[in-house]
Protein backbone atom coordinates (compact mmCIF):
# COMPACT_ATOMS: atom_id res chain seq x y z
CA UNK A 1 0.00 0.00 0.00
CA UNK A 2 1.35 3.43 -1.11
CA UNK A 3 2.09 6.00 2.00
CA UNK A 4 -0.28 8.43 3.24
CA UNK A 5 0.75 12.03 3.39
CA UNK A 6 -0.89 15.13 4.90
CA UNK A 7 -1.19 18.74 3.01
CA UNK A 8 -1.88 21.61 3.98
CA UNK A 9 -1.99 25.12 1.38
CA UNK A 10 -1.84 27.85 3.76
CA UNK A 11 -3.64 31.21 2.42
CA UNK A 12 -4.40 34.49 3.19
CA UNK A 13 -7.84 33.93 2.82
CA UNK A 14 -8.84 30.24 3.35
CA UNK A 15 -6.97 27.07 4.23
CA UNK A 16 -7.11 23.51 2.65
CA UNK A 17 -6.26 20.78 4.20
CA UNK A 18 -5.86 16.89 2.20
CA UNK A 19 -5.09 13.73 3.51
CA UNK A 20 -4.02 11.38 0.16
CA UNK A 21 -2.29 8.90 -1.83
CA UNK A 22 -2.39 10.47 -4.16
CA UNK A 23 -4.75 13.08 -6.46
CA UNK A 24 -6.86 9.94 -7.48
CA UNK A 25 -6.76 8.88 -3.58
CA UNK A 26 -8.08 11.02 -1.74
CA UNK A 27 -9.01 10.06 1.96
CA UNK A 28 -10.48 13.35 3.39
CA UNK A 29 -10.01 16.99 2.61
CA UNK A 30 -11.46 20.31 3.65
CA UNK A 31 -10.97 23.91 3.55
CA UNK A 32 -12.04 26.61 5.80
CA UNK A 33 -11.42 30.64 6.06
CA UNK A 34 -8.16 31.70 7.37
CA UNK A 35 -9.05 33.78 10.93
CA UNK A 36 -6.43 33.98 13.77
CA UNK A 37 -3.40 32.43 13.82
CA UNK A 38 -4.32 30.14 16.92
CA UNK A 39 -7.34 28.80 15.85
CA UNK A 40 -6.93 28.22 12.22
CA UNK A 41 -3.78 26.50 12.79
CA UNK A 42 -5.99 23.92 15.62
CA UNK A 43 -8.22 24.26 12.77
CA UNK A 44 -6.11 22.10 10.76
CA UNK A 45 -4.45 19.75 13.63
CA UNK A 46 -8.02 18.74 14.01
CA UNK A 47 -8.60 17.78 10.28
CA UNK A 48 -5.72 15.41 10.91
CA UNK A 49 -6.71 14.25 14.07
CA UNK A 50 -9.87 13.19 12.85
CA UNK A 51 -8.39 12.00 9.77
CA UNK A 52 -6.32 8.70 9.78
CA UNK A 53 -3.23 10.68 12.02
CA UNK A 54 -1.74 7.60 12.72
CA UNK A 55 -1.51 6.85 9.05
CA UNK A 56 -0.01 9.88 7.98
CA UNK A 57 4.23 9.38 6.90
CA UNK A 58 4.77 13.19 6.64
CA UNK A 59 3.01 16.63 6.06
CA UNK A 60 3.85 19.46 3.60
CA UNK A 61 2.57 22.76 4.12
CA UNK A 62 2.40 25.33 1.41
CA UNK A 63 1.87 28.82 3.06
CA UNK A 64 1.64 32.26 2.28
CA UNK A 65 4.60 34.06 2.92
CA UNK A 66 7.26 35.81 3.70
CA UNK A 67 8.70 32.68 5.06
CA UNK A 68 11.97 32.18 6.75
CA UNK A 69 12.84 28.54 4.95
CA UNK A 70 16.25 28.03 5.18
CA UNK A 71 16.79 24.75 7.40
CA UNK A 72 20.17 25.57 9.71
CA UNK A 73 17.52 28.97 10.77
CA UNK A 74 16.34 29.02 14.65
CA UNK A 75 12.80 30.42 12.99
CA UNK A 76 12.65 28.03 10.21
CA UNK A 77 9.06 27.31 9.02
CA UNK A 78 7.66 31.14 10.28
CA UNK A 79 6.13 33.31 8.39
CA UNK A 80 8.40 36.74 8.68
CA UNK A 81 6.79 39.78 7.48
CA UNK A 82 3.48 38.98 6.40
CA UNK A 83 1.33 42.71 6.60
CA UNK A 84 -1.69 40.31 7.59
CA UNK A 85 -2.65 41.06 10.62
CA UNK A 86 -1.98 38.62 13.71
CA UNK A 87 0.16 36.43 11.27
CA UNK A 88 4.14 37.86 11.63
CA UNK A 89 6.41 35.60 13.00
CA UNK A 90 4.01 32.61 13.43
CA UNK A 91 5.20 28.82 13.12
CA UNK A 92 4.00 26.99 10.43
CA UNK A 93 5.86 24.08 11.19
CA UNK A 94 6.35 23.20 15.12
CA UNK A 95 2.73 22.83 15.62
CA UNK A 96 2.09 19.84 13.25
CA UNK A 97 5.77 18.39 14.02
CA UNK A 98 4.73 18.33 17.88
CA UNK A 99 1.10 16.81 17.45
CA UNK A 100 1.65 14.26 14.92
CA UNK A 101 5.61 13.47 15.44
CA UNK A 102 5.77 13.45 11.84
CA UNK A 103 8.21 15.13 9.55
CA UNK A 104 6.56 18.39 8.24
CA UNK A 105 8.33 19.96 5.41
CA UNK A 106 7.52 23.73 4.40
CA UNK A 107 7.46 25.65 1.35
CA UNK A 108 5.87 28.98 -0.36
CA UNK A 109 2.20 28.34 -1.37
CA UNK A 110 3.37 29.00 -5.26
CA UNK A 111 6.05 27.04 -4.82
CA UNK A 112 3.87 24.20 -3.72
CA UNK A 113 1.45 24.42 -6.21
CA UNK A 114 4.41 24.37 -8.89
CA UNK A 115 5.09 21.02 -7.72
CA UNK A 116 1.67 19.93 -7.63
CA UNK A 117 1.46 20.93 -11.58
CA UNK A 118 4.76 19.21 -11.86
CA UNK A 119 3.51 16.12 -10.82
CA UNK A 120 0.45 16.07 -11.76
CA UNK A 121 -0.71 19.19 -13.48
CA UNK A 122 -0.02 21.52 -16.57
CA UNK A 123 4.16 21.14 -16.17
CA UNK A 124 4.26 17.49 -16.35
CA UNK A 125 7.67 17.02 -18.36
CA UNK A 126 9.02 21.06 -17.96
CA UNK A 127 11.78 21.30 -15.94
CA UNK A 128 11.89 25.21 -16.19
CA UNK A 129 8.29 26.84 -15.86
CA UNK A 130 6.72 29.38 -13.37
CA UNK A 131 3.35 29.56 -11.39
CA UNK A 132 1.59 32.10 -10.61
CA UNK A 133 -1.31 33.26 -8.31
CA UNK A 134 -3.44 36.74 -9.26
CA UNK A 135 -5.76 37.21 -5.95
CA UNK A 136 -5.48 38.26 -2.86
CA UNK A 137 -2.14 38.87 -3.46
CA UNK A 138 -0.15 38.37 -6.05
CA UNK A 139 2.44 35.16 -5.72
CA UNK A 140 5.18 33.40 -7.90
CA UNK A 141 7.19 29.74 -7.95
CA UNK A 142 8.18 27.47 -10.18
CA UNK A 143 11.26 25.14 -11.04
CA UNK A 144 14.44 26.03 -13.45
CA UNK A 145 16.27 22.74 -14.46
CA UNK A 146 13.48 20.49 -12.75
CA UNK A 147 14.03 22.07 -8.93
CA UNK A 148 11.98 24.48 -7.14
CA UNK A 149 13.76 28.02 -7.07
CA UNK A 150 15.47 28.95 -3.73
CA UNK A 151 17.98 31.18 -3.29
CA UNK A 152 18.80 33.40 -0.20
CA UNK A 153 15.45 33.21 1.20
CA UNK A 154 12.51 32.62 -1.90
CA UNK A 155 10.67 34.23 -5.07
CA UNK A 156 8.18 37.01 -4.35
CA UNK A 157 7.24 37.96 -8.00
CA UNK A 158 4.26 39.57 -7.51
CA UNK A 159 6.81 42.61 -5.62
CA UNK A 160 8.58 43.40 -8.76
CA UNK A 161 8.15 46.77 -10.36
CA UNK A 162 6.49 47.67 -13.40
CA UNK A 163 5.74 50.68 -15.69
CA UNK A 164 2.45 52.44 -13.77
CA UNK A 165 0.44 53.53 -16.31
CA UNK A 166 -0.32 57.18 -14.82
CA UNK A 167 -1.79 58.90 -17.48
CA UNK A 168 -4.82 56.34 -17.27
CA UNK A 169 -4.37 55.20 -14.12
CA UNK A 170 -4.13 57.98 -11.07
CA UNK A 171 -4.32 54.66 -8.12
CA UNK A 172 -1.73 54.89 -6.12
CA UNK A 173 -1.40 50.94 -5.50
CA UNK A 174 -2.00 49.09 -2.41
CA UNK A 175 0.86 47.21 -1.11
CA UNK A 176 2.26 48.49 2.46
CA UNK A 177 5.95 48.40 1.69
CA UNK A 178 5.95 49.13 -2.37
CA UNK A 179 2.90 51.17 -3.30
CA UNK A 180 2.57 50.40 -6.85
CA UNK A 181 4.07 47.04 -7.41
CA UNK A 182 2.59 44.60 -9.49
CA UNK A 183 0.86 43.54 -6.09
CA UNK A 184 0.08 47.05 -5.40
CA UNK A 185 -1.72 47.62 -8.87
CA UNK A 186 -3.04 44.30 -10.17
CA UNK A 187 -3.64 41.73 -7.05
CA UNK A 188 -7.58 41.17 -5.95
CA UNK A 189 -7.44 44.53 -3.38
CA UNK A 190 -5.60 46.28 -5.67
CA UNK A 191 -8.84 45.89 -8.23
CA UNK A 192 -11.36 46.75 -5.52
CA UNK A 193 -9.96 49.57 -3.75
CA UNK A 194 -9.06 51.57 -7.52
CA UNK A 195 -12.84 50.98 -8.78
CA UNK A 196 -14.85 50.79 -5.80
CA UNK A 197 -16.24 47.32 -6.45
CA UNK A 198 -15.30 43.54 -5.67
CA UNK A 199 -13.39 41.91 -8.89
CA UNK A 200 -16.33 39.20 -8.75
CA UNK A 201 -19.15 42.45 -8.95
CA UNK A 202 -17.56 44.16 -11.48
CA UNK A 203 -19.08 43.66 -15.61
CA UNK A 204 -16.89 41.26 -17.66
CA UNK A 205 -16.55 44.41 -19.63
CA UNK A 206 -15.42 46.95 -17.00
CA UNK A 207 -12.66 48.55 -18.09
CA UNK A 208 -10.88 47.47 -14.73
CA UNK A 209 -10.25 44.09 -17.18
CA UNK A 210 -8.28 45.59 -19.75
CA UNK A 211 -6.29 47.22 -17.19
CA UNK A 212 -5.39 44.43 -15.26
CA UNK A 213 -4.40 42.81 -18.31
CA UNK A 214 -2.48 45.53 -18.96
CA UNK A 215 -0.15 45.16 -15.79
CA UNK A 216 -0.22 41.24 -15.59
CA UNK A 217 1.30 41.16 -19.31
CA UNK A 218 4.35 43.58 -17.82
CA UNK A 219 4.86 41.05 -14.70
CA UNK A 220 4.45 37.94 -17.12
CA UNK A 221 6.97 39.28 -19.96
CA UNK A 222 9.83 40.25 -17.47
CA UNK A 223 9.49 36.85 -16.10
CA UNK A 224 9.55 35.61 -19.54
CA UNK A 225 13.27 37.72 -19.84
CA UNK A 226 14.44 36.91 -16.41
CA UNK A 227 14.29 33.11 -16.13
CA UNK A 228 13.13 32.09 -19.75
CA UNK A 229 10.38 29.96 -18.65
CA UNK A 230 9.12 26.96 -20.97
CA UNK A 231 5.68 27.64 -19.73
CA UNK A 232 3.93 30.24 -17.32
CA UNK A 233 0.77 28.67 -15.16
CA UNK A 234 -1.49 31.30 -13.63
CA UNK A 235 -3.96 30.57 -11.57
CA UNK A 236 -5.69 32.59 -8.38
CA UNK A 237 -9.19 34.14 -8.05
CA UNK A 238 -8.68 36.72 -10.42
CA UNK A 239 -8.56 34.76 -13.32
CA UNK A 240 -11.40 33.45 -13.24
CA UNK A 241 -12.81 36.28 -15.43
CA UNK A 242 -13.66 34.87 -19.12
CA UNK A 243 -11.24 36.83 -21.45
CA UNK A 244 -8.43 38.04 -19.09
CA UNK A 245 -6.28 35.19 -19.84
CA UNK A 246 -6.50 35.57 -23.57
CA UNK A 247 -5.83 39.53 -23.28
CA UNK A 248 -3.52 38.67 -21.39
CA UNK A 249 -1.49 36.86 -23.44
CA UNK A 250 -2.58 39.37 -26.54
CA UNK A 251 -0.57 41.94 -24.48
CA UNK A 252 2.53 39.64 -23.89
CA UNK A 253 2.76 39.50 -27.25
CA UNK A 254 2.22 43.23 -28.31
CA UNK A 255 5.23 43.82 -25.45
CA UNK A 256 7.63 41.37 -26.44
CA UNK A 257 7.15 42.84 -30.03
CA UNK A 258 8.75 39.14 -31.40
CA UNK A 259 12.23 39.96 -29.43
CA UNK A 260 12.61 36.49 -28.40
CA UNK A 261 11.98 34.25 -31.72
CA UNK A 262 10.64 30.82 -30.28
CA UNK A 263 7.06 29.25 -31.39
CA UNK A 264 5.97 29.66 -27.91
CA UNK A 265 5.77 33.33 -27.97
CA UNK A 266 4.33 33.13 -31.11
CA UNK A 267 1.96 30.90 -32.65
CA UNK A 268 1.59 28.81 -29.75
CA UNK A 269 1.08 31.63 -26.80
CA UNK A 270 -1.69 29.46 -26.27
CA UNK A 271 0.01 27.20 -24.69
CA UNK A 272 2.92 29.00 -22.78
CA UNK A 273 0.31 31.07 -20.53
CA UNK A 274 -2.34 28.46 -19.44
CA UNK A 275 -4.29 27.54 -16.73
CA UNK A 276 -3.55 25.24 -13.82
CA UNK A 277 -4.00 21.99 -14.59
CA UNK A 278 -5.13 20.96 -11.14
CA UNK A 279 -7.73 23.73 -11.24
CA UNK A 280 -8.07 25.32 -7.56
CA UNK A 281 -6.02 22.34 -5.99
CA UNK A 282 -2.54 22.80 -7.41
CA UNK A 283 -1.75 24.38 -3.77
CA UNK A 284 -2.79 21.55 -1.20
CA UNK A 285 -1.74 18.94 -3.69
CA UNK A 286 1.57 20.65 -4.37
CA UNK A 287 1.56 20.56 -0.55
CA UNK A 288 0.93 16.70 -0.03
CA UNK A 289 4.32 16.61 -3.08
CA UNK A 290 6.35 18.55 -0.42
CA UNK A 291 5.58 16.24 2.10
CA UNK A 292 6.56 13.21 -0.70
CA UNK A 293 9.80 15.20 -1.96
CA UNK A 294 11.61 15.14 1.13
CA UNK B 1 49.17 17.48 -17.77
CA UNK B 2 45.38 18.83 -17.60
CA UNK B 3 43.47 19.11 -20.82
CA UNK B 4 43.75 22.39 -22.25
CA UNK B 5 40.73 24.17 -23.32
CA UNK B 6 39.96 27.02 -26.11
CA UNK B 7 37.86 29.81 -25.14
CA UNK B 8 36.53 32.45 -26.97
CA UNK B 9 34.09 35.62 -25.49
CA UNK B 10 31.67 37.39 -28.24
CA UNK B 11 30.99 40.66 -27.16
CA UNK B 12 29.23 43.28 -29.83
CA UNK B 13 31.96 44.96 -29.27
CA UNK B 14 34.71 43.13 -28.42
CA UNK B 15 36.17 39.54 -28.67
CA UNK B 16 38.56 37.44 -26.56
CA UNK B 17 40.23 34.56 -26.96
CA UNK B 18 41.99 32.37 -24.21
CA UNK B 19 44.17 28.82 -24.23
CA UNK B 20 44.71 27.62 -21.23
CA UNK B 21 44.02 24.96 -18.88
CA UNK B 22 42.96 26.88 -16.31
CA UNK B 23 43.11 30.50 -14.45
CA UNK B 24 46.24 30.29 -13.44
CA UNK B 25 47.84 28.60 -16.57
CA UNK B 26 46.98 30.41 -19.50
CA UNK B 27 49.02 29.65 -22.67
CA UNK B 28 47.91 32.34 -24.82
CA UNK B 29 44.99 35.08 -25.35
CA UNK B 30 44.24 38.04 -27.18
CA UNK B 31 41.75 40.68 -27.56
CA UNK B 32 40.41 42.31 -30.52
CA UNK B 33 37.41 44.39 -31.81
CA UNK B 34 34.62 43.25 -33.09
CA UNK B 35 33.76 43.91 -36.73
CA UNK B 36 31.60 42.01 -39.30
CA UNK B 37 31.06 38.22 -38.59
CA UNK B 38 33.45 36.90 -41.66
CA UNK B 39 36.46 39.13 -40.49
CA UNK B 40 36.10 38.70 -36.99
CA UNK B 41 35.54 34.63 -36.84
CA UNK B 42 37.93 34.44 -39.28
CA UNK B 43 40.37 36.44 -36.67
CA UNK B 44 39.48 33.56 -34.37
CA UNK B 45 40.26 30.74 -36.31
CA UNK B 46 43.71 32.47 -36.92
CA UNK B 47 44.02 32.81 -33.01
CA UNK B 48 43.58 29.10 -32.65
CA UNK B 49 45.60 28.02 -35.57
CA UNK B 50 48.72 29.79 -34.13
CA UNK B 51 48.24 28.79 -30.52
CA UNK B 52 48.39 24.84 -29.78
CA UNK B 53 45.51 24.28 -31.93
CA UNK B 54 46.59 20.45 -31.75
CA UNK B 55 46.43 20.67 -27.84
CA UNK B 56 42.47 21.62 -27.82
CA UNK B 57 40.19 19.07 -25.60
CA UNK B 58 36.97 21.62 -26.95
CA UNK B 59 36.25 25.35 -27.27
CA UNK B 60 33.60 27.10 -25.80
CA UNK B 61 31.97 30.03 -26.39
CA UNK B 62 30.18 32.99 -24.51
CA UNK B 63 28.27 35.08 -27.12
CA UNK B 64 26.13 37.82 -27.23
CA UNK B 65 22.84 36.83 -28.74
CA UNK B 66 19.84 36.47 -28.46
CA UNK B 67 21.58 33.02 -29.27
CA UNK B 68 19.71 29.52 -30.56
CA UNK B 69 21.02 27.20 -27.54
CA UNK B 70 18.40 24.31 -28.43
CA UNK B 71 20.79 21.29 -29.26
CA UNK B 72 17.45 19.62 -30.99
CA UNK B 73 17.36 22.64 -33.09
CA UNK B 74 18.85 23.22 -37.13
CA UNK B 75 20.10 26.60 -35.80
CA UNK B 76 21.97 25.22 -32.93
CA UNK B 77 24.95 27.75 -32.02
CA UNK B 78 23.56 30.68 -34.19
CA UNK B 79 22.67 34.48 -32.87
CA UNK B 80 18.95 34.97 -33.70
CA UNK B 81 17.27 38.21 -33.50
CA UNK B 82 20.11 40.28 -33.13
CA UNK B 83 19.78 44.42 -33.70
CA UNK B 84 23.70 44.25 -34.40
CA UNK B 85 24.40 44.85 -38.20
CA UNK B 86 25.35 41.95 -40.08
CA UNK B 87 25.24 39.48 -36.88
CA UNK B 88 21.92 38.06 -37.00
CA UNK B 89 21.78 34.33 -37.97
CA UNK B 90 25.68 33.82 -37.91
CA UNK B 91 26.01 30.53 -36.98
CA UNK B 92 28.89 30.95 -33.83
CA UNK B 93 29.38 26.86 -33.54
CA UNK B 94 29.82 25.51 -36.99
CA UNK B 95 33.31 27.58 -38.44
CA UNK B 96 35.20 26.64 -34.77
CA UNK B 97 34.23 22.98 -35.00
CA UNK B 98 35.09 22.49 -38.73
CA UNK B 99 38.07 24.32 -38.59
CA UNK B 100 39.78 22.56 -35.41
CA UNK B 101 37.32 19.14 -35.13
CA UNK B 102 36.75 19.28 -31.45
CA UNK B 103 33.65 19.36 -29.35
CA UNK B 104 32.36 23.35 -29.68
CA UNK B 105 29.91 24.46 -26.51
CA UNK B 106 27.74 27.63 -26.64
CA UNK B 107 25.86 29.36 -24.51
CA UNK B 108 25.02 33.15 -23.50
CA UNK B 109 28.15 35.33 -22.96
CA UNK B 110 26.66 35.92 -19.50
CA UNK B 111 26.12 32.38 -18.44
CA UNK B 112 29.55 31.68 -19.36
CA UNK B 113 31.07 35.07 -17.59
CA UNK B 114 28.24 33.35 -14.33
CA UNK B 115 29.92 30.24 -14.82
CA UNK B 116 33.68 31.44 -14.66
CA UNK B 117 32.46 33.22 -11.34
CA UNK B 118 31.12 30.54 -10.14
CA UNK B 119 34.12 28.67 -10.96
CA UNK B 120 37.18 30.81 -9.89
CA UNK B 121 35.28 33.68 -9.18
CA UNK B 122 33.11 35.76 -6.57
CA UNK B 123 30.35 33.36 -7.12
CA UNK B 124 32.22 30.20 -5.58
CA UNK B 125 30.25 27.95 -2.64
CA UNK B 126 26.89 30.23 -4.32
CA UNK B 127 24.10 28.03 -5.98
CA UNK B 128 21.57 30.60 -6.93
CA UNK B 129 23.05 33.93 -8.62
CA UNK B 130 23.18 36.52 -10.68
CA UNK B 131 25.89 37.56 -13.12
CA UNK B 132 25.26 41.49 -14.83
CA UNK B 133 26.92 43.38 -17.04
CA UNK B 134 25.98 46.82 -18.05
CA UNK B 135 27.91 48.00 -20.97
CA UNK B 136 26.76 48.46 -25.03
CA UNK B 137 23.75 46.31 -23.84
CA UNK B 138 22.88 45.07 -20.56
CA UNK B 139 22.23 41.25 -19.76
CA UNK B 140 22.35 38.59 -17.38
CA UNK B 141 22.94 35.40 -16.82
CA UNK B 142 23.10 32.98 -13.57
CA UNK B 143 22.74 29.64 -11.94
CA UNK B 144 19.65 28.17 -9.85
CA UNK B 145 20.47 25.32 -7.51
CA UNK B 146 24.03 25.10 -9.32
CA UNK B 147 23.06 24.69 -12.61
CA UNK B 148 23.24 27.53 -15.41
CA UNK B 149 19.70 29.26 -16.25
CA UNK B 150 18.16 27.76 -19.49
CA UNK B 151 14.31 27.38 -20.46
CA UNK B 152 12.02 27.67 -23.62
CA UNK B 153 15.76 29.72 -24.49
CA UNK B 154 17.81 31.69 -22.51
CA UNK B 155 17.13 35.18 -20.19
CA UNK B 156 17.66 37.72 -21.85
CA UNK B 157 17.14 40.22 -18.56
CA UNK B 158 18.54 43.44 -19.79
CA UNK B 159 14.99 43.74 -21.80
CA UNK B 160 12.69 43.76 -18.11
CA UNK B 161 10.28 46.49 -18.18
CA UNK B 162 10.92 48.85 -14.97
CA UNK B 163 9.03 52.10 -14.31
CA UNK B 164 10.38 55.07 -16.57
CA UNK B 165 10.75 58.15 -14.49
CA UNK B 166 9.38 60.11 -17.40
CA UNK B 167 8.89 63.60 -14.78
CA UNK B 168 13.18 63.72 -14.86
CA UNK B 169 13.78 61.84 -17.64
CA UNK B 170 12.35 62.88 -21.05
CA UNK B 171 14.63 60.40 -22.96
CA UNK B 172 11.87 57.75 -24.68
CA UNK B 173 15.03 54.83 -24.65
CA UNK B 174 16.89 53.30 -27.36
CA UNK B 175 16.21 50.09 -27.74
CA UNK B 176 15.34 48.72 -30.95
CA UNK B 177 12.37 46.51 -30.17
CA UNK B 178 11.09 48.00 -26.65
CA UNK B 179 12.35 51.30 -26.36
CA UNK B 180 12.27 52.40 -22.57
CA UNK B 181 13.19 48.68 -21.38
CA UNK B 182 16.30 48.31 -18.77
CA UNK B 183 18.76 48.46 -21.73
CA UNK B 184 17.16 50.80 -23.98
CA UNK B 185 17.00 53.36 -20.61
CA UNK B 186 20.86 52.44 -18.62
CA UNK B 187 23.14 50.57 -21.59
CA UNK B 188 26.20 52.51 -22.38
CA UNK B 189 24.11 53.34 -25.64
CA UNK B 190 21.43 54.64 -23.84
CA UNK B 191 23.79 57.33 -21.77
CA UNK B 192 25.42 58.62 -24.79
CA UNK B 193 22.22 59.18 -26.70
CA UNK B 194 20.32 60.84 -23.65
CA UNK B 195 23.13 63.16 -22.34
CA UNK B 196 24.82 63.98 -25.71
CA UNK B 197 28.32 62.61 -24.70
CA UNK B 198 29.75 58.77 -24.31
CA UNK B 199 29.59 57.48 -20.34
CA UNK B 200 33.62 57.37 -20.47
CA UNK B 201 33.39 61.52 -20.46
CA UNK B 202 30.33 62.20 -18.08
CA UNK B 203 32.30 63.86 -15.13
CA UNK B 204 32.11 61.35 -12.28
CA UNK B 205 29.24 63.61 -10.34
CA UNK B 206 26.94 64.53 -13.66
CA UNK B 207 23.14 63.75 -12.58
CA UNK B 208 23.65 60.90 -15.12
CA UNK B 209 25.07 58.69 -12.73
CA UNK B 210 22.29 59.00 -10.18
CA UNK B 211 19.27 58.02 -12.70
CA UNK B 212 21.76 54.85 -13.78
CA UNK B 213 21.62 54.10 -10.14
CA UNK B 214 17.89 54.54 -9.75
CA UNK B 215 17.34 52.33 -13.16
CA UNK B 216 19.78 49.46 -12.12
CA UNK B 217 17.91 49.63 -9.09
CA UNK B 218 14.88 48.75 -10.35
CA UNK B 219 16.59 45.94 -12.44
CA UNK B 220 18.23 44.73 -9.49
CA UNK B 221 15.05 44.56 -7.23
CA UNK B 222 13.27 42.72 -9.98
CA UNK B 223 15.63 40.36 -10.31
CA UNK B 224 15.55 39.82 -6.60
CA UNK B 225 12.10 39.23 -5.92
CA UNK B 226 12.42 37.16 -8.97
CA UNK B 227 14.64 34.58 -8.32
CA UNK B 228 15.53 35.48 -4.74
CA UNK B 229 19.51 34.91 -6.00
CA UNK B 230 22.26 34.90 -3.12
CA UNK B 231 24.55 37.38 -4.63
CA UNK B 232 24.47 39.36 -7.80
CA UNK B 233 27.32 40.10 -9.56
CA UNK B 234 27.62 42.74 -11.60
CA UNK B 235 30.27 43.94 -14.26
CA UNK B 236 30.52 45.98 -17.62
CA UNK B 237 32.14 49.09 -18.67
CA UNK B 238 29.48 51.01 -17.04
CA UNK B 239 30.18 49.61 -13.45
CA UNK B 240 33.62 51.38 -13.75
CA UNK B 241 32.47 54.88 -12.63
CA UNK B 242 34.11 54.86 -8.92
CA UNK B 243 30.81 55.11 -6.88
CA UNK B 244 28.23 54.05 -9.43
CA UNK B 245 28.37 50.37 -7.40
CA UNK B 246 27.66 51.30 -3.85
CA UNK B 247 24.77 54.23 -4.97
CA UNK B 248 22.56 51.24 -6.39
CA UNK B 249 23.21 49.39 -3.41
CA UNK B 250 21.60 51.90 -1.91
CA UNK B 251 18.42 52.87 -4.08
CA UNK B 252 17.85 48.64 -3.96
CA UNK B 253 17.52 49.10 -0.17
CA UNK B 254 15.71 52.46 -0.52
CA UNK B 255 13.06 50.15 -3.40
CA UNK B 256 13.20 47.22 -0.88
CA UNK B 257 12.06 49.26 1.89
CA UNK B 258 12.88 46.03 4.43
CA UNK B 259 10.31 43.51 2.70
CA UNK B 260 12.67 40.65 2.17
CA UNK B 261 13.92 40.18 5.92
CA UNK B 262 17.96 38.85 5.52
CA UNK B 263 20.98 39.79 6.37
CA UNK B 264 22.11 39.72 2.74
CA UNK B 265 19.77 42.84 1.89
CA UNK B 266 20.37 44.54 4.75
CA UNK B 267 23.78 44.87 6.96
CA UNK B 268 25.17 42.90 4.31
CA UNK B 269 24.52 44.44 1.08
CA UNK B 270 27.87 45.24 0.22
CA UNK B 271 28.27 41.44 -0.21
CA UNK B 272 25.30 41.05 -2.19
CA UNK B 273 25.90 43.28 -5.05
CA UNK B 274 29.51 42.89 -5.72
CA UNK B 275 31.75 43.26 -8.64
CA UNK B 276 33.13 40.23 -10.94
CA UNK B 277 35.87 38.21 -8.84
CA UNK B 278 37.63 37.65 -12.29
CA UNK B 279 37.52 41.52 -13.70
CA UNK B 280 37.27 41.35 -16.72
CA UNK B 281 37.61 38.08 -17.85
CA UNK B 282 35.17 36.62 -16.52
CA UNK B 283 33.35 35.74 -19.93
CA UNK B 284 36.82 34.58 -21.58
CA UNK B 285 37.41 32.03 -18.57
CA UNK B 286 33.85 31.42 -18.45
CA UNK B 287 33.83 30.40 -22.01
CA UNK B 288 36.88 27.80 -21.04
CA UNK B 289 34.28 26.66 -18.16
CA UNK B 290 31.51 25.69 -20.67
CA UNK B 291 33.67 23.73 -22.99
CA UNK B 292 34.98 21.61 -19.68
CA UNK B 293 31.82 21.18 -18.40
CA UNK B 294 31.11 19.59 -21.64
Amino acid sequence: MKPVWGGVEAGGTKFACIVARSPEDILAEERFPTTTPQETLARVIQFFTHNHPEKLSGIGVASFGPLDINPDSATYGSITSTPKPGWAYTDMVAPFKEAFNVPVVIDTDVNGAALGEHLWGAAQGLDTFIYLTIGTGIGGGGMVNGELIHGLTHPEMGHIRIPHNWEEDSFPGICPFHGDCLEGLASGPAIKERWGESPENLPHEHPAWELEAHYLAFGLVNYTTTLSPQRIIIGGGIMHHPTLLKTTREKVQELLKGFIQHPSLEEDIDTYIVSPGLGDKSGVLGAIGLAMQK
